[in-house]
């Protein structure tokens, strides 16, 4: 027998019994006479004690473990005299009789702590010991809790899940695919799902009423920061439900989730139409934490002689409370220089301090100071409040403004920690003009239904009229990241074929491709909607960190390699010769 | 709204009710001035009413729906004259007030029915709509039930669920891997994972102690009748175990879900050595729901005169109860052509019936009936019964004759339906020395541990020991199908290397497939073993069924084709010089 407990488990009340205990040893004291090694395992640390009066040979063979040794300790559980109050098991230590070494172990790369050592390419690459810190470790924990949470809920709601394949067929639309070549059809190739999309729908038809997977998905694009080439989501849909049913079901989901893996009880959803949040926040996912809401001044600062003002189709600005002496004129600089990085773009920044001794501005030039402080209740500024203007093209601008904000509220701590704000984003654009492509682009996906009241203008109406068109869509954001997000779908083939048409699909392209989704809605599809929710980001999002690489047991890197097994790698030629497949590099080099 | 209740949920007790039910048109029955339609959704069937006289223009209407139309209809639920006690729903029927088309449906190819007309191609092609009958969807409705009491029950014994990544790295042992070229590692390939039975144990490695998932799985394998290109297993792997631990584990988890998806007690769990098992049955998967063991006749049946046996290596027999009058000379001739087909290759069968009037036998001419009257002591047989023998070489022999007496079994009802015999074989051989390859292969896979007392000798042994090596490897039979398997790993360095040295591996091979994990055992590896059951398996065998098609959504042909989807399909040239790939189908003529 290995164990008898776990190193977290033994307490005061367990003092004299006879316990075997195996874990890794997290570190070893000397004390003259006394020898203490802290017993890790999963569950906790446990401290052994070793006499050298009394056992000098096990005492002599307890100095000798290094960090990380895996043993095997049998003895008497007794009170300790200095009592650990930050341990579980803190009260009580054992008195070891008999032990041995199950496993050595060569010094670590980096210090298996909380906060360790090891940078980010080690840690990747020793992951089996990274893991074995807690931060990691909770995270895996946390994750697996959160699946079963989202089964159970959904379970007890009537959902069914349902695995789809993971060798389907390549569809161009999108992102792109990583491809299998099969070697039982020579040629041809398998894609692995970017979503169960058009099975899930298939689903519906199919009568399953309400479907979910918890699932791998699949996209080969160019690997940003928190991008994954697999990641996982929380994927639903349901039958003869409108916009409203998938929101509450799912609001209820989220809620569950809050309440049994942090027992937090959260407040409201508020649901914001697209068009409001890109105006107040400039944001389709707006972090509702802090206010600090747009303040269009058009009105107020246009026509007074500051060209860079007359000639902007937009000109708006934001309310940061308190901080009008946080920002030196050295400040000031920087933080226009920030705003100026390509990654944003602003050509300037424009403020205005509302000091006690008067108004400061860097268009003080072309306003005066009651100007000035008549726009103080638009801004809903005080003194002491600084200002910031930014102005532009519209879309651009809000774009820019969306993320000075979101800078302020960091910078100046609005964010409460532990605080949670979701947010329903409804009424999205329907279809996103394209001017590169010279078509229409899907906003949300191309199964995406318009509302009701716009399928025969969709129908029927001119190109102008596409651009108008609203979809049944909508996000689900908390703390300023999309969690989620889903919609209504078409299910009826005039007007799935007039999407794909709007789309630039060809009729033999989106017969090609989906023929068998347009084909099953002729065959009885009832009405229906789906949501899908980034299962990894919402792990994240919900313990307050910014990456989700920790919350995924073994992430590929920016290049997409696994550090750890050396993946990807060379195949042997016998293996693409039986694929049917050469290696064609050099055109590369063009 | 759609619906206020669904098709299987109303009763008498809500007689006077406004519902509106939204559903599927089961058939539409026109009886004069009554129109009835069965209307039906996931969750049963309920049926509607029109009464030609009150609102003829309604029941016009309803007398053109079509098989498989969805409608949405509002009414009021009342008692029916015409109870149907086989419906939950039958008390009941809506007379409806108001009624609309929410999607018109085309003829369905086959009948949505529990048998239906349809064959294989036609249902998957259409699977939508074969997906709307009940015995496939309560299969995945079963499968989604024995998904969930698996998670609920492991996470109850302290299991973390872990996703392991489906980009792996290619490994050439064992069968044929998917492969996915990577874009962005030009000439490199992941591959997708046959099992993550590396990472299970790297997780061990990493202190996880508790590992479970279930996972798809992926083995690009030419496809007999029940094999799927993407199968799933419920993956595990625990630390600090025995083969005790691991075997009361899962018997447990066994346990669990027959319990909770079957509402059944399981019996017993034995434990059968894989040389008992062969030895008792020719099989390393018996069937213990009937008995008919081996009996060996080497020593009563050879040494007198007849040469077949005499220069057989085995000779062995099994007795069919009461049965001897049911051969006559024809039925035996048919069930000796049967043996020696191909698949099975018995040279000939030897028969003895023992009958009220003496013995009659294939044999008679070489064992006088005394002779054969003395052999039914050792055969457990009486008057009545009659004994097929084979004789041969001994390891085909004892496969011939499980073929034969599985054949037995079905063909006299010898199995009960709704009897569950789970059976452990343990004990199995670690190495099968394989002339062909002129090297050992793994019975279990190259990971799983000798039994302890047997580590020293696989270090020290000669090429004759390794062929008597015993693995910690242990296979849950039910029924005679294998749901799954396990062993106890090695966990030490120089043991894994002498184990890839034995299966043919050159240093610098184990090396670069398989270090990762070498490496690993180096920095702290406990004690580890774990088990994977076959999902799709359980839930035939759970279901009595033998084909596991029906509890996967969207299964592939024995081409490796979703003919629904047409899948696989080509791809664009773009994408394979993206991918720096090539077709290379020229080669293939040679």
């Amino acid at each position: 027998m290995y164990r008898s407990h776990t190193c977290g488990e033994l307490r005061i009340s367990d003092v004299g019994a006879s316990v075997t205990l195996s874990g890794w040893v997290q570190a070893t004291r000397n004390f003259g006479g006394l020898t203490f090694v802290d017993l890790r395992d999963r569950y906790g640390i446990t401290q052994l004690v070793f006499n050298q009066d009394e056992q000098p040979e096990l005492a002599d063979q307890a100095n000798r473990l290094g960090r990380e040794f895996v043993i095997n300790a049998e003895g008497v559980v007794r009170e300790r005299s200095n009592k650990n109050p930050n341990r579980p098991t803190g009260d009580i230590e054992i008195d070891v009789l008999r032990f041995s070494i199950l496993n050595a172990a060569k010094t670590p790369p980096f210090t298996i702590e909380d906060e360790t050592d090891g940078g980010d390419d080690l840690r990747m690459k020793y992951r089996y010991m990274d893991i074995r810190r807690n931060p990691v470790k909770e995270n895996l924990i946390f994750r697996s809790n959160l699946s079963l949470q989202t089964r159970l809920y959904l379970s007890q709601q009537g959902f069914v899940e349902i695995e789809t394949p993971n060798l389907i067929k390549s569809t161009p639309e999108g992102a792109r695919d990583f491809v299998v070549p099969s070697r039982m059809n020579p040629g041809q190739f398998y894609a692995l799902p970017q979503s169960p999309q058009t099975f899930k729908q298939i689903l519906m038809v199919g009568g399953m009423d309400k479907y979910f997977q918890i699932v791998k998905c699949f996209r080969d694009e160019d690997l940003r920061a928190d991008r994954q080439p697999e990641f996982t989501q929380i994927d639903c849909e349901m039958s003869f439900v409108t916009q409203e049913d998938i929101l509450n079901t799912f609001e209820g989901l989220t809620r569950h989730l809050f309440k049994h893996t942090l027992d937090l009880e959260l407040g409201d959803f508020p649901r914001m139409s697209y068009d409001e949040a890109i105006k107040r926040y400039g944001s389709d996912k707006p972090d509702l934490r802090f206010d600090m809401e747009f303040v269009e001044l058009n009105e107020v600062a246009q026509g007074k002689g500051f060209g860079v003002f007359d000639n902007s189709e937009l000109v708006v600005g934001i309310t940061v409370k308190g901080q009008a002496d946080a920002y030196s004129n050295k400040d000031i600089k920087k933080l226009t220089e920030w705003m100026q990085r390509p990654q944003i773009g602003a050509k300037g920044l424009v403020y205005i301090k509302y000091l006690n001794d008067g108004v400061k501005s860097s268009v003080g030039k072309f306003f005066d100071d009651d100007e000035l402080n008549s726009w103080k209740e638009k801004l809903e500024a005080e003194t002491g409040d600084i200002v910031f203007i930014l102005s532009g093209e519209e879309e651009k601008t809000r774009k820019q403004l969306n993320e000075l904000r979101l800078e302020m509220g960091r910078k100046h701590d609005l964010i409460k920690e532990g605080d949670f704000k979701p947010l329903w984003v409804v009424d999205f654009p329907l279809l996103e003009w394209d001017e590169e492509s010279n078509r229409f682009h899907a906003m949300h996906h191309p199964f995406t239904s318009p509302k009701k009241e716009d399928h025969q203008r969709m129908l029927d109406g001119d190109h102008e009229t596409m651009k108008s068109l609203r979809a049944d869509a909508y996000d689900l954001v908390i703390n300023g990241s999309e969690i989620g997000g889903g919609s209504i779908r078409i299910h009826d083939r005039a007007l799935q074929s007039k999407n794909f048409d709007l789309l630039g699909f060809s009729k033999e392209e989106a017969e090609a491709q989906f023929g068998f989704l347009m084909g099953a809605f002729e065959y009885g599809a009832p009405p229906h909607g789906g949501i899908a929710f980034g299962f990894d980001r919402l792990c994240a999002v919900m313990n307050g960190q910014a990456s989700i690489r920790d919350f995924i047991a073994f992430p590929k890197n920016n290049q997409g390699k696994d550090v750890m097994i050396d993946a990807p790698s060379l195949i042997d030629g016998e293996q693409l010769d039986e694929l049917n497949l050469a290696l064609n590099l050099q055109e590369k080099e063009d």
